[in-house]
């Protein structure tokens, strides 16, 4: 790995995807200087959300390898492009897989976070020239979120980095890059979570758990979990626990649930449809008089839509879908289920504005207001990415943390 | 026909559908006296709804007939059963599909108007106990939403009538029994539209049109009206005239819709998909930079629902369904639609709570702040009501009004 100080050509490692669901491998990739507007960053942390396996695995945009995934990250800004002054080398940023330009009818309003210039990049490359800045032997390497934080260094338009105190451990802000604030906004900003309610969350991921946390501060009552994973179920409540053995993969527990503890998180009761002999719903129902007067889905199962908005309640229920689904990407439900006074909202990011609204997660992540190191499993190394994968797609893990070598 | 001036049996003439879409006969019914909380109604005036007709045609529910269809009334309080005190007898009311008994859980919430005890009635029978209070020659006749006004005289519980000055005109404001106040409702209450916005409309019978005048009083800038109805696109933006001549049906014109002079509704732009090359999306969006800020789905189409959810903006788009649909009663929508950022919401009467929301449209009707005159196109004696019917079958009426014989 060659740093560069200015704004040259880098030659650094990245964990590059050949093909979908291959196993990533380790290759010296070259990463170009940041074009006009854009910084390029030495990635310092950076951990595993589900949708990058999802897009990993998936066969949908076969054109788009090889391909450098990631996006949940942190590091430190090595070089600015032209006309960029918000940033200076050396300051800590936090990545952001949607962009906030500032200037579109959607920034301006304040009221949306779906930037028309910064937003969600699907085709592999930057917003700005539709090309990419990594290569191996001049060949292109697509990009992912126009992130790609599975490498040493990566390149983002300003508009998709948010600066940060360097004071906070960059290690565990990463996770607010994406499915813990996901999860906080979906709370707070999306379904505003009065004191005193009842909520249900399907689907007890970061972001599941980080809607509970959200509900739990706002003072809800009732926070139902669902999830239909058996060691969950067997446990009880859960709780992460984190086991950071000095990156030494093998010592690394495959389960981390403990019982009881997981309360913390704020989930009051626990419910594995599996184990039911009646429709979740009827049983959600019943714990709460009739209905929630919020659910979740934090799947990604647009199946799990309908269930949802059936146990919340009628006539002021809303429901709140965040999940990106696998499969089944149409959403369905009764029509009098929207009839008896139902609202469905969906959410990206939790609605937040990243750099309006993401250095007051930060802050609140400094303060200890809100809880992040919990959701951290297993601290890894980069080296055993493939590892962290893994504990992903066999849902044995909340989320693993990828330390860069620095 | 025998009027009664106390709590007995009143026999008089209804129209009585003996099978699903076979024309009404008009039949002598034996209406029983008020139970506990009930009243017994004669009625003045009734509005065919597009749900009578829905439902008429039903062949989901083959058990519940001979049944007496009707809910969009105004009448005279005949008699009183025992515990009410809230109604004397020559109050003039206004009958409501959905009651407010207020004192359930949804009733004192405040926020919701899905009344527990007194909600959309489905079974043809009386809340409080379950059974008719119609016979032919001691035969059972079903109700329909426990209203049943296609009748002389009928009977509703205590909580499904809201008292209304005996200064306003019958034959009005029995629209605002349903269709009006659901679309207004929609526009006010449930989407809260605000000064300047962009709007599009989904149908233009009488509830999208209603959505139409709540849009223009609260200020939108921009509103569009979308049906798929020749007429409506060959004279432009319509307008309902009503002929008003004496009940002579004969007289009455089939086509109601006169060039140009609707902009009283408040439609801005008027769209036919079907004669357009592109999706009515595309058009809507290019016409809104981007989409509008609300969109209505008034057909009873829940097709349209995704095509409503496609015309309005991400990021804060709020779509807004109404109809009741004749056929597949699944909404769906690909999930990007909800991540993206928009709302989809479900409205029953418009969101109002009958009893404590109704009698402020009434007023409002009263000091001429809303348009309800104009959405009368037919005014039509008890003998015809099988034309009327048919002209809201046939798409060639708003609203025809019942005159029942005095």
């Amino acid at each position: 790995m060659a740093a560069a100080s200015s704004p040259a050509a880098i030659t650094c490692r990245a964990a590059v995807a050949w093909a979908p669901g291959q196993a990533l491998v380790m290759e010296e990739v070259e990463v170009a200087p940041p074009e006009a507007m854009e910084i390029r960053v030495k990635v310092i942390s950076t951990s595993i959300c589900r949708s990058d396996v999802t897009q990993w695995q998936s066969t949908a945009q076969p054109d788009l390898f090889p391909r450098i995934f990631g996006h949940e990250a942190s590091g430190v800004v090595e070089s600015v492009g032209d006309g960029v002054t918000e940033f200076e080398v050396g300051d800590h940023v936090l990545t952001v897989f949607i962009g906030e330009c500032m200037s579109c009818k959607h920034c301006v309003s304040g009221k949306s976070n779906m930037c028309q210039k910064l937003g969600l990049e699907r085709k592999g490359v930057m917003h700005s020239d539709q090309k990419t800045r990594f290569s191996i032997r001049g060949k292109p390497v697509y990009h992912y979120c126009a992130v790609s934080s599975f490498s040493e260094y990566t390149v983002v338009h300003s508009g998709c980095a948010v600066k940060v105190s360097p004071t906070v451990p960059m290690d565990r802000i990463c996770l607010l890059s994406c499915g813990v604030s996901a999860g906080l906004g979906a709370a707070w900003k999306v379904a505003d979570i009065s004191e005193g309610s009842s909520v249900v969350i399907f689907g007890l991921g970061t972001v599941g758990l980080s809607v509970a946390q959200g509900a739990k501060l706002r003072g809800a009552s009732i926070i139902i979990g669902v999830d239909t994973n058996p060691e969950k179920q067997e446990k009880g409540i859960l709780q992460a626990c984190n086991f950071n053995l000095n990156f030494n993969y093998d010592f690394f527990p495959y389960t981390y649930f403990v019982h009881g503890t997981g309360k913390a998180f704020g989930v009051t009761d626990f419910i594995n449809p599996e184990e039911l002999n009646e429709p979740v719903q009827q049983v959600v129902k019943r714990l709460t008089n009739g209905g929630t007067d919020y659910s979740f889905e934090c799947v990604g199962d647009t199946g799990v839509v309908s269930t949802a908005l059936q146990s919340c309640s009628d006539g002021w229920g809303l429901t709140v879908t965040l999940g990106v689904p696998k499969a089944k990407p149409e959403v369905s439900a009764h029509y009098a289920l929207l009839l008896s006074g139902r609202t469905l909202k969906g959410s990206l990011f939790g609605g937040w504005r990243p750099k309006s609204d993401l250095p007051l997660l930060v802050d609140k992540y400094a303060n200890k207001e809100i809880q992040v190191d919990d959701l951290v499993t297993h601290d890894m190394s980069f080296n055993d990415i493939n590892k962290a994968l893994e504990l992903m797609l066999e849902n044995k893990c909340l989320r693993c943390v990828i330390h860069m070598p620095q």
